[in-house]
């Protein structure tokens, strides 16, 4: 899997994910009244809703961009008809063969873990045979519980050749309370940092990257300065980019001297262009093509701030 | 909430919970070969399996708990099917009047933990309406992310007289890799254990207990000694007991001295009872029955042990 997605990193020259975070606010009203005149003001209205914006964003940036990454969240708080919409958004960008990262940030004790790991990544037994249930490339992994609570996740990686990012340190205001609290000297998500490099140490591929990847902000570039150090074989998933504060030159110190090793979130930033100033004549009619705008202009932004390295 | 939970536990005499957490080993044949015949070996016959093993137990067992917990992985690993059989699981223990903890350990940044706790404890806005999600009436949360992420759901327990159990000491042997570390003198989890503390400081009800309660394993009494004087107002959701280890003897730590403030968890030491040498007496077709006489013995063991205090 790491090998798919460098080699869509390079091609597309973006290492970029578009955030698939869909909220009722973001979407044109032409897309919701339709929704609701065939499905009513109702949980399936809604699902429908999200589900056709997605598409249309998708059809318009899945040639310039390696991945995506759908926000579970956004999808879970329409309870199952949301669910739906979330498992129609993977199945078209699976088509689209995108690198689907789905940002899930599970985590339990083991035989839970491994619920979750077979749930999202692998293959669930019934009777005699087997199917697969969310069927993600990656997902987003919480480590407060330990190594069992992320073991199960590296063995499903390992069955099926797909991926994880545990979350190290996170791009919100607050993630310093605990995560940078020090402990013999070194604040926790350095600690956390040396657990991911040594639970990805045998899931390198023949791209010289693990599978077993972690979640660092863009709004603390300095800490991943030293967490690109400390886990010189993981990927870097960098949210925080954008609507967070995260700007391009933030984003250098993530990047290994191959110009590999990290891959840049955009969420409202992308999907939410044409409400923003910069985008807006583009008109809630035309909100993908905004989105594709955005697409390039980032693309463009990370790659100044890389040459300027 | 707090009122309901401890007003229930009182009448039940059972500060217990029982897990429900399935899985297809668990099912006895005469379930699964029916939903099989009816569906096929398919996500949908697993789901209806599943619901179907649900009722059983809970049909037995409503009357003697004052609250279940439901874990999301086991159903999410079928899917959308899986999660249709966690909502009608949900559904079915609401009609029986039961408190329902959503193990669903969420937790991210701040919109996005907003979205869980919308789709778990809250309603969700469609339109001029609005909808509950999965409805449930408390949620385990990771606090791995610090007030950001947690306090969402804080929010939304308030407006919606609902809580949640942020996890502080996990159950698990590997919990104390990051939990135990220590941090100015104590060891990680005693500084969740204070913020859950602050959290929940402003949501005490008539019961005098806060909403916001935490997750402390029966594996680690000797912590939930100090977690207990650390949060005096906060539940303590105890997994661990059974399966993974805990005994009676070692809860008594983690209630107060009114006898309430702990809520012990039991799953397949309940739902798969027939299945130890201590309840294979009731064969696989009394599975409920015997699931049933685990919840009085657990509840006599309880006793024992508080009594003894």
């Amino acid at each position: 899997m790491m090998k798919k997605l460098t080699s869509k990193i390079k091609a597309t020259n973006a290492p970029i994910v578009v955030g698939l975070d869909p909220m009722m606010k973001f979407i044109p009203a032409h897309i919701t009244e339709k929704a609701f005149a065939e499905y009513g003001e109702t949980l399936k209205g809604a699902g429908e809703a999200i589900w056709q914006y997605n598409k249309g964003i998708i059809d318009a940036i899945y040639d310039l961009v390696p991945a995506v990454k759908p926000q579970i969240a956004m999808y879970e708080q329409f309870g199952i008809e949301g669910l739906i919409a979330y498992q129609k958004t993977l199945d078209y960008c699976r088509e689209k063969d995108l690198v689907i990262i789905g940002d899930i940030k599970r985590g339990d004790i083991g035989s839970t873990s491994s619920a979750y790991a077979t749930g999202h990544l692998g293959k669930v037994t019934v009777g005699s045979k087997t199917y697969y249930g969310f069927n993600e490339d990656f997902a987003t992994v919480n480590p407060y519980l330990g190594t069992d609570g992320v073991k199960p996740f590296v063995d499903v990686c390992k069955e099926e050749n797909k991926g994880i990012f545990v979350l190290v340190k996170t791009s919100n205001p607050s993630s310093g309370e605990f995560q940078d609290r020090i402990i013999d000297g070194r604040p926790l998500y350095e600690w956390v940092g040396e657990k991911v490099n040594e639970w990805g140490a045998d899931c390198v591929d023949e791209s010289g990257y693990s599978s077993i990847g972690a979640v660092v902000g863009a709004t603390y570039p300095e800490m991943g300065k030293v967490l690109r150090k400390i886990m010189p074989k993981s990927y870097i998933l960098v949210p925080g980019y954008g609507a967070q504060g995260g700007k391009g030159a933030d984003l250098v110190h993530f990047f290994n001297e191959d110009g590999l090793g990290a891959i840049v979130n955009s969420s409202r930033g992308i999907i939410a262009a044409y409400q923003s100033p910069a985008y807006e004549k583009f008109g809630s009619l035309n909100y993908a093509d905004a989105s594709r705008q955005a697409v390039i202009d980032m693309r463009e932004d990370i790659a100044q701030a890389l040459a300027g390295k």
